[in-house]
């Protein structure tokens, strides 16, 4: 490895392949921004959207924009733009209602397609509502079913033939820890038993490849590393082979096979539109497209190497210059093993993280004493990486992080 | 009645007390917007609330807006201000997901409140998806519930002892024919059921006061009267009585008694935030505050009156100029039995209402043969009133509603 100082930095950004993107961002000064896998940055582009949607299409076409616009297909064509990037084919992946919402479905769906079992497997430390979800589904099914909670290498020997289905994320929103989505999703179907991929953590910022996995359901989020706007609708995904036999419950009348019949009693759509429900946000669902169509146009290769390397280096970076400070790699070391964020446990998690947010560093904190840093190739530069571990050995050294106002805690419910 | 001429619909439009809230919305030229009960208009302030949560919060606050700008409560602060208009107390409901997601809620929480029971009574021709919602629940409850469907003077009879939960929408969508709800509420609670309304056609054009009722549940749209915005989030009630004992399945963190603690196990907020699942779509709620919270400051009893008038006025019109062109109404001709539209059957509703619009009238059609008119009291003045009879008159006159291209069939799916 070449010396690590800043000018080094400045030529591996001089030569990135997608320095480019970084343009099409509205971002704010004199901020290092390390938290696109909480909330991705806003394109330039989701204003004019907006703009377009509210003022040419609500208030001139009003409802004729339906048609006009085309509202009616937006979770068809913005599903076509998401499926290319998780390796879907166009007719199997809508975005539709929040990712909760997608995976009662996708549960539900795999296991009225599993009447003889009785058991979820799900990695209980992931990120809890998909926990909350399952129980949710499990208690309103009169409570045949239980889950099985296992942890990363305890997974694969969970998934015995009372399993009906594994229900993971791929990346572990804490530690960024990889699944391998294709040991494991062959491990299930060898099994008897159905998948379900939450791609939250993957989507957009890592290769992931649904069909080529066999994977049977997925669902996630467009927020993240799809940059598609706060809370922006989730998708979901079903492998063509389920379509027509895998009926989600939640049934409104985008699901029904002819919405404008207004026939009294349901019909299932015989596609995808089956996984729709209701009336789609237009507003949140209309902006998340300018995110997701700039995500789908870039290179997902070069992508998923700048993503590594934008984590060694921060790794590098942390070992190097802030050694002394106890901080402990939380993630995998090995970039392969990792999603785009590296997390570090420290016993002062908490102000020293408020401390780097006042600095300009934004990361996140995750209870008791992760540090979480999301590296977003599309908006991020080599430099903002040694920038931000620079600034986190000032507020270390100098103990910026004591300071009574870092210590107090935010109130965010 | 004094004699209907133009001269006086204007002295109509001079005394109208609502008369300055169409100045704050952005409507387009030369269209007469009778639609409202589908999409309501846009309020100029939408925009500005727009540029707002894109420029200054997402792009700018980026995460931490959840804090800065409180996105967290929007379901909540949006929440109160619904509540005002339907009876609630602020405390008993929120702005999330869609109807059809929010009815799923309601239906569920209310069966397992009466799990001895297993009829559900709705009425099987107003707005189907709610029919469709119902259906699935009770399909993946196993069908051990049935529907009972009744049609209007039906409905008190069809509730006997085996009756769970009635389920009906307050305003009937093809023909604008009002329920009692106070008497079908008495009804149900005599014979041991509960109640879930919808009042997608009701929320923010009539008194709905769901506590005098002693109403158990509610959803609704913000999208028709309340001019949230297309597919703008729902709302859903749930009477202060049945907090803590009625849960809602859809569990999310979200609902989650605490989010922020990242636990492995559901437990539920205590008050009506366990009907939050999911992460909101923000963007589309925020946007959504500039309908509500104007409807808000409106005076309920002005709105009904003028909605009244509105309505009345055009059946008065539509029998004066139009007599001979055999429309039949749809809609009771007592404005206290009619919600806020004036339904009109047709042979050839159809091409007559392409034909409509065509003239900058735009009204919708319902197969096979239903024209509906919406009137919106915070935006429309009689004299749209006056004038889209008469625009109704010359397409009746000249025919031409009978021209090729008002004959075609609009793909809208």
């Amino acid at each position: 490895m070449p010396a690590l100082n800043r000018a080094y930095v400045l030529e591996l950004d001089a030569a990135d392949a997608l320095a480019q993107f970084r343009n099409e961002f509205q971002l704010p000064d004199r901020v290092i921004y390390l938290n696109g896998n909480s909330l991705g940055a806003m394109p330039k582009h989701a204003m004019e959207i907006a703009r377009r949607t509210l003022m040419e299409e609500w208030a001139t076409d009003l409802i004729k924009s339906w048609n006009t616009a085309d509202w009616f297909h937006l979770p068809q064509r913005l599903g076509r733009q998401v499926a290319s990037l998780v390796g879907a084919a166009e007719d199997e992946l809508v975005v539709t209602d929040a990712t909760g919402i997608n995976l009662f479905k996708a549960l539900a769906a795999a296991l009225a397609l599993r009447p003889d079992r009785n058991v979820i497997v799900m990695e209980g430390s992931n990120f809890p509502t998909d926990n909350y979800t399952a129980q949710g589904l499990i208690a309103l099914l009169g409570n045949r079913h239980r889950i099985r909670f296992a942890e990363h290498d305890e997974i694969l020997p969970a998934i015995d033939d009372q399993v009906a289905v594994v229900a993971l994320t791929d990346v572990h929103y804490k530690t960024g820890r990889v699944h391998d989505m294709a040991e494991i999703t062959a491990r299930a179907h060898a099994k008897g038993a159905l998948t379900v991929w939450d791609l939250c953590h993957s989507a957009g910022v890592m290769p992931v490849d649904l069909n080529r996995c066999q994977a049977d359901f997925a669902v996630g989020c467009t927020y993240k590393y799809l940059n598609g706007g706060p809370g922006s609708p989730a998708f979901i995904f079903a492998a063509r082979r389920h379509h027509g036999t895998a009926t989600q419950p939640l049934t409104g009348w985008f699901g029904h096979a002819s919405p404008f019949a207004f026939e009294r009693d349901y019909r299932p759509a015989p596609g995808i539109e089956q996984m729709l429900s209701g009336t789609p946000p237009v507003v949140s669902l209309a902006v998340a497209e300018a995110g997701i169509s700039m995500t789908a146009r870039a290179p997902m290769a070069a992508i998923r190497e700048k993503s590594q390397r934008l984590g060694d280096l921060f790794i590098n970076l942390v070992d190097e210059h802030c050694g002394e400070f106890d901080f402990k790699l939380a993630s995998p070391r090995d970039a392969h093993h990792r999603g785009s964020q590296v997390s570090f446990l420290h016993a002062h998690g908490y102000p020293i993280m408020r401390a780097l947010i006042g600095w300009g560093v934004i990361g996140d904190f995750r209870a008791p004493d992760i540090l979480r840093f999301g590296f977003a190739p599309l908006y991020l530069r080599y430099v903002d990486v040694w920038d931000a571990a620079q600034i986190l050995r000032e507020v270390m050294e100098t103990e910026a992080w004591r300071r009574p106002e870092f210590n107090t805690r935010l109130s965010v419910t």
